[in-house]
């Protein structure tokens, strides 16, 4: 009963101080849109949401939490989890390390020591993990993608056309790296299937209620907060969790584990989701980036959650999750 | 009651497992011995040691625990807690940032965009935060680093003469580094004399249950396992284990936060510390070292360990630590 | 009189060293046989042709000189002076800088201050240059290129069919180094056309004696040597002597310029062609390759040819120039 | 008769052109002092000198060329020369490459590959040639420096005091390389002494015309253009100009190499000297320098005269070179 009234009053801080993070940064006006295709540099970069959810199913929303739009790299993550569980780590590890870079997430650069992507989070790993997809043709391996996320966010996912046409035009970088992991034997040969799959991943609609739940799940050893359903299994939500802690805010991904330290993968279209191990998951969208592709009000966010309810990976006292 | 007896369990099987694991390996002999100074090539290959110490002070040891070797570059986190809690964040990030690096340890390598060291955990970055150890001359600032390696140890620290002076001649690389930092406005001229400390710093003996001791120390926030005297401030101690977990084994930090998982340190004297948070310490001694500069052995028994008892930080299931 | 008789014993005894060199060389086997394509590690290693042709026309041959092998990057060399005088310097240099380069002559890496290839003679750099080819379809531009080649050769250049087979398709570095041009506005979306044309380019079917013929005519001022036409213009061979003698051999082109000081362009065919400004082409073939990708028993030749002669751009003395 | 009237009228023509340049450039004012060290922004930015010298000792001088400067880089082409004749060519080359980089001429990065210096033109490898200068102490190889100079400039070299007292208290990044070099086995551990000496070498005063009389002595194979001294061997001086022609003019050499292609060396002092071989040195000074810190003013006069005169290594025709 003491239990119950301590979820509440955790509860109901926990919103209070959203609002007044969402409040002071509301203004905040710095950074920029993706601009690499004009459907990014199109949205409207006021846009702001915070959204939360525990691995118990509550919920905390501020802003713009209706307001979709495309996952991008955070698809990253997902894809990465179902490449493991599918073919086991031993094949993932072929095909993508574990390393942090201190380049940019674009960059062609493989480990070449080991001849595979440096990690699953930057695109040259993400194409690679694209490519493990099975199936027969685009349709049965766009479905299996499909479905994957479908099982994240209990209903069928929307793609944007739009932004998805314009990747596959504007997608030549990408089309660079595959041609460069085929040419390393990392991925197979099916590289323009294999590009139109990491698109459409990528053009894939969200909101930031959306990610809050996927963090949640992810967050809770692969269980879904609201379905109950096992969306990946726990083995395979750890490693989401470290390469998330190490790799997922691309070149900040050091200076994020330092200041914020929660496993948290950023897309370029704004959006940004942590995951608080046996606690939640917390998402904001906000599309104005700073130079390393990553939410500027995101991160703000972030570090003022994290320092007030402890919620850094190595904090002595963490009390909201021992309420939880 | 049924917990004490909980507590007992968990350590006798702790220590049946160190035994075994102990066993196993001991004959693994893959890897060489640091050359780059005579003295380091002529310690036994096959001394081993298996050391853990629990927050609460319980402790296991296996092997030749009675060892000394020099600690290396298992220093630079203690001077790294030296640095913050002396100066702040805000100093130290100024001589040396949190980014992980995919360069070796003695790369000269710096961040030129921030005009600082990658990281604490190499070379350059660990002279820049040796630099900071205030005081008018040498035995002043030796003085300071001999206490707080005593306020760990709980003895006065012996240093390795031998090393020390082989360190100090051979290390022009380190000296190369040293005048970088210098031109770059990282450090301030008293060059030779930061070198001097630095290479006392590494020249300094203990033993695995020594690493074990500081280890838990780390884990307990800052709290000394026997003496119960808080050696660094718990905030101090979250980011020693963050940038232990980041850039705590060289270049192979990043696979290690993926199989391991557990915040760490290593140095070419052939130690490993690592940290379990509101658990303990756990330190392997074998000086057979891999071409990162890790020990061999070391990471074989982290690597059971940590399978073992289910020490990943975001492993789902820990139970050794719900019966610490 | 006694000028052609000169000429007369220059000749001879020019023949009478290339026979010795051919003669001592003919045992050396070192180095190894392109193999990234199944053809080109199917040829004859043995084979060893010296050819020589001045710009007067006269010639000498030594060994397999009516063997054919692909000319593989020999042919940037002449593409380079196509699109020179094709579209000028200025077009030129915004698709290709003329800056030596450390890395291999497949890296990918751009020159990315100036948004260009480094220079011509590194893959990126030729296939940019390529993609100057101007002309409808891919049947419109292969005939600009065989047309080219056919004012250096006197015949309609032959293509070694199986070896532009095999080129496509294991062409993928460079299917990603076009994408990576196309995607940095280096070059037109006609990527796969002209990755066509690259490969054609590169599977000519080429002798020793039409390479020195082709030597001949670029130090000839692009007068051709037997059919007296200018082949290119002036001022354009003089940036292709100096492209060959900067960038030709790869990153062995330093050292190169130092010890025998011919512009010069070598191809993984086994193929070496050199220019000796005023005087006259010299040519080897021999298919045992250095890890540079350099013919090993060409270098040699070369070598010897530049000592004896005094044939380095900076020598002192020239008599055989003199006496051309 | 005719032969001597076409000197004199060729001799007028160079004269005239020089006289044209130096009026055109004269307002130019882009570019910025060298500012590592006070000394260095404090000279005038306005000076500026065109000196020509022939090997037959004519010459013609406009502008500021009685203005004394620092030496700087162009010092160490001669320390080269000097390096080489001391000791030949294999063991310079075991200290120094000749390959060009594309990094700036301060920078720490060896030849890692053959454990030297990339070449002698960057500060690595002029670092490693000075080390090879032999004495027992400073003052003998100070004296052994200064006597190269001495048959260079016709006088004893005067040393600016100011310039050098600060090149060593500035000096760290040199010294960092020294200690670098000392680590890799490339220099003897008389750091600091070799240091001096470069130091000293690089703050040797200079006009326009001693670096005029310089490149015609280089230029007329060692042979000195006013007192008939062989300065150094002819083979010895082949190499300074291939190395001046491929690295001399940091990593904009290979731009130089095509636009100009004379063989050159520059200092941030803000003089360049050019080689013509078999026909004279030109020298120009003006101290603004560009982002390669190579002088602005002096890359446009010779540009100029490149193109004026043909004298690049690689034109058709020279008409100044045949009249000579």
């Amino acid at each position: 009963m003491a239990e119950i009234h301590d979820h509440q009053r955790a509860a109901e801080w926990f919103k209070h101080v959203c609002r007044d993070v969402h409040g002071r940064l509301d203004g905040l006006d710095e950074g920029a849109l993706a601009s690499y295709i004009p459907e990014l540099a199109r949205v409207d970069p006021d846009h702001f949401a915070i959204a939360a959810m525990t691995v118990a199913g509550r919920s905390a929303n501020e802003g713009d939490c209706d307001q979709t739009f495309t996952i991008q790299s955070i698809s990253k993550l997902l894809m990465y989890g179902l490449a493991l569980e599918t073919h086991g780590r031993d094949e993932v590890l072929k095909r993508a390390g574990v390393a942090p870079t201190g380049d940019p997430f674009n960059s062609i650069k493989l480990d070449e020591a080991h001849r595979r992507a440096p990690n699953p989070m930057v695109n040259s790993g993400a194409i690679a993990i694209a490519s493990m997809v099975e199936g027969d043709d685009l349709a049965a391996r766009r479905e299996v993608v499909l479905a994957l996320f479908e099982r994240y966010l209990g209903r069928r996912p929307e793609v944007d056309e739009a932004v998805l046409a314009s990747e596959t035009v504007a997608g030549n970088r990408n089309r660079a790296i595959g041609y460069l992991l085929l040419n390393e034997g990392i991925i197979t040969d099916r590289v323009e299937e294999t590009l139109d799959l990491y698109f459409m991943q990528c053009s894939i609609l969200v909101t930031a209620v959306d990610l809050a739940v996927i963090g949640a799940a992810i967050a809770n050893h692969g269980v879904h907060p609201m379905t109950g359903q096992q969306v990946v299994a726990p083995q395979v939500s750890r490693d989401m969790l470290t390469v998330a802690l190490t790799c997922g805010m691309y070149d900040y991904a050091g200076e994020w584990a330092y200041t914020v330290g929660i496993p948290a993968k950023s897309g370029v279209g704004g959006g940004i989701v942590g995951m608080i191990p046996d606690v939640g998951g917390i998402a904001v969208y906000s599309p104005r980036l700073d130079a390393h592709g990553n939410s500027v009000r995101g991160i703000r966010v972030f570090e003022e959650l994290s320092e007030e309810f402890d919620l850094h990976v190595f904090d002595a006292d963490r009390p909201w999750r021992r309420n939880t």
